[in-house]
């Protein structure tokens, strides 16, 4: 019985530090992951651009995960290398842009860590520089330990008030980049000697709560005019920002079942509170896979893998993810009966097992560690590639996620075994692309198509695209228009 | 009479935007500086390690020059593209680093625009990525356009307080590079699990003036523990700032005996004020050279060159760098005779004058910006190799200068120029050496040379010196260590 399938959108998921979802693997003979250097990210870009990744994903944060046994402890994460060190995504942009003409990247970064403006011509440079390859995960941080060194010892603002910021920062960034230029701003015209039209520029003069940015913007319009947008938020403020300005949105979760729902609601406030066309947010799963000649193949190097974990580091990771230390609970103890929102809706899906785990063990601390020393918080889909692909077809049919996040046990392990066994077994299955679809495209148009009017950019229900100031209008009709949107 | 000569230090000396030095040359028929993208910094990274170029530059500023005719008035920049559009400097170095082996980097950032925890860690990530190639242009911003968008809408503080801000920066960069992690923190022992030695990582605890930092740093120690420190002050504070601080010290001027004089004057305050060893800063000089086949061949090239040169871009340019907006003074008025030290001490020294020019002009502001427009405040050295290699000579002789940074009319032409004509010329004399000394070598090495006990690291004149965390220092002894410093 062969479906009619559609190409996932397939990435690579990694970070500037060794235990990003697998705590202790650094330990593995094969692995990499401690020393991240140039030749590493330029053979990894090589190889996902040989395999045909749609994009590499990069995850960040500015501080430690001190929540485990904490406040402000530090040990298991230092000791065991879980996301520590952690060096600056943004650098490893260019160094893979160099050596590919097709791969994307998604980059994280904070609306806490620095001035709006500052921050925006970083992503226009990246815009600019991998010419329109770049998108921008938008996090609004939530480890006390970065706030603490960037905010002037401050911790974190409250949840909320996180959200708000990061909503704020958004609109002054929407703003620098479509608002401050014209799109035919830049004359490079030799005659006249103009090299940009100083009435085709124009301060944007935002004042808001947090932030009062004059402008005008530094860079030119870029190729994309925006970067991509990302997000990852799972809170109800997560969801809402996502859903109201997401293109792209990542999600963890144990069962395609549980994903269908979480896509379900973040598309119903989509649609319904924000008025997002169908199919303007596209849905990612994190997964980690681990593949074998044979069934039993993949679970013993499954197996072999959790023999490296920390799972010191895993708790560490793990309280700092849901903000709770973890530490004060009875190693042995059911870890949804501990009375915290956060943990039980992390372990209440949890179907996570490697093999040999005798069935329907209780999901005490010691159990959940475990599991996370290998693909965190994500499922990890293992056994021959058949088998695997046979569970992506099921994530999708339960869930119509799509695509995926594919992360590592051991890098570039893992990602070879995706490029030279499980994406060719999609490919068969019409669930990966033969190629790219052109050479040099957009990470928008590699993701959303090259149809419509200008298909690098934003589609018309997103609270971005009536802020861009198009050619050919005078900036009095310009700025005549963005009243209207405003009131 | 051959002397016997030391290899000069020589930079390329470039910036994320066309009009560095030469505002308006963009429209010459074979500039490409209004485009410089990814193949461009790849390019230019590429024929600078082939002519043996220790370094490339790179400038920046995160605002516009709005003095002119101003306050607030970008029209002559955007309008000529004088510094405007400006691109984010860091993330070309990852390109270039890509593509080369030997070629350093010393980038500018700014003390004003982020918090330094966030800006330490994108250092560290250029440091390690590029294995030690990095050094840092520590400036404190003069553009008030610059502060404005960045500190929520302030001017920049005074001048004074701006150095005594950013010397506290530098000082908690100082202690995250090198008091938070000891130089043998990171273990990686397998057998143990032990990444990172949780007793070897502390926290700094900075709380000053203007920044609390409470550390620890996020990123492990880099190959050099500390980047390069390179520095442009010119007035009073800024000459202090990099007598204590620098290991390079740029300078312009347009004669070989001021350049004596300033050199002398920073010499005197490191050892007198602030007992910093003989040797350890190294000057450079901006140079813009034109060579032809013959002298003639080479003044008209110039005269072409200036041909293309934008008046307007070059006074908002002279504007911002002073300070004083020009454009309320008479054209024809005497530069000199308008009241304004800055400008006087501009254009005191000032014998720069294109082929063809009468003598003896008076330095009226039309005449000034004029000569701007090829080279900027630097001198323009034109005529066969020879002859420019004989003035390179003789500003050598009469102010000891270590090295030229090397800018262009046009780009990469003025760079291919200085590869395949001037770079030969000067390697015939001494003042060029042959190879890299050897493959690999930190920024340092490079340019202090591999003898000592630790090169790639500061000397011991140096004040970040002592903050460094050595192997084998337990905490304890280290913290006492720290404390009979500063007291």
């Amino acid at each position: 019985m062969t479906k009619t399938r559609k190409p996932l959108i397939i990435n690579a998921f990694d970070m500037g530090t060794s235990g990003l979802q697998s705590p202790g693997l650094w330990k593995h003979p094969d692995d990499q992951s401690a020393k991240k250097d140039l030749d590493y990210w330029i053979n990894l870009a090589k190889l996902l651009e040989k395999g045909k990744f749609n994009s590499v994903f990069l995850a960040d944060v500015l501080g430690g995960y001190d929540v485990y046994n904490g406040p402000r402890n530090l040990k298991a994460a230092i000791n065991s290398g879980a996301q520590w060190p952690v060096y600056e995504p943004s650098l490893f942009v260019p160094v893979m842009a160099a050596v590919t003409k097709n791969l994307t990247f998604g980059v994280t970064f904070s609306t806490v860590s620095e001035a709006p403006y500052h921050f925006t011509r970083r992503l226009a440079t990246l815009d600019q520089l991998t010419n329109g390859r770049v998108g921008w995960n938008v996090v609004s941080s939530y480890l006390d330990s970065a706030s603490r060194n960037t905010l002037n010892g401050a911790d974190l603002p409250a949840h909320a008030e996180r959200y708000e910021r990061a909503e704020e920062y958004l609109q002054v960034v929407y703003k620098l980049f479509l608002s401050s230029w014209s799109d035919d701003a830049v004359k490079l015209d030799k005659e006249s000697g103009i090299f940009t039209d100083h009435e085709k520029v124009r301060e944007i003069n935002h004042e808001g709560k947090f932030f009062k940015v004059p402008g005008p913007n530094i860079v030119s319009p870029t190729p994309q005019r925006l970067p991509v947008i990302l997000q990852a938020g799972s809170s109800p403020s997560g969801k809402d920002f996502a859903a109201r300005n997401a293109e792209i949105v990542f999600l963890t979760t144990f069962t395609p079942e549980s994903l269908a729902g979480k896509i379900e609601e973040i598309k119903k406030i989509a649609k319904e509170k924000y008025g997002r066309e169908e199919g303007s947010i596209k849905f990612l799963q994190l997964v980690t896979t681990v593949i074998g000649k044979t069934h039993e193949e993949a679970a013993e190097k499954y197996r072999h893998f959790k023999s490296f974990g920390d799972k010191e580091g895993a708790s560490a990771l793990f309280s700092g993810w849901t903000g709770i230390n973890i530490g004060q609970f009875d190693p042995d103890q059911e870890l949804r009966d501990v009375g915290s929102n956060a943990i039980r809706g992390v372990v209440e899906n949890w179907t996570k097992e490697a093999p040999g785990d005798p069935p329907n063990l209780k999901k005490t601390r010691n159990y959940v560690a475990d599991q996370i020393t290998v693909g965190g918080l994500g499922p990890v889909l293992y056994g021959t590639k058949e088998e695997v692909a046979d569970e992506i077809e099921r994530w999708v049919d339960v869930s119509q996620v799509d695509g995926f996040n594919f992360t590592y046990a051991i890098t570039p392990g893992t990602f070879e075994e995706l490029v030279n066994e499980l994406i060719p077994e999609l490919r068969k299955r019409g669930l990966a692309w033969e190629d790219y679809p052109e050479e040099g495209l957009t990470f928008r148009e590699q993701v959303f198509g090259t149809e419509g009017e200008d298909p690098s950019f934003v589609d018309p229900t997103h609270p971005a695209y009536k802020l861009r100031w198009r050619a050919g209008v005078s900036k009095e009709d310009f700025e005549a228009s963005l009243n209207e949107t405003t009131t």
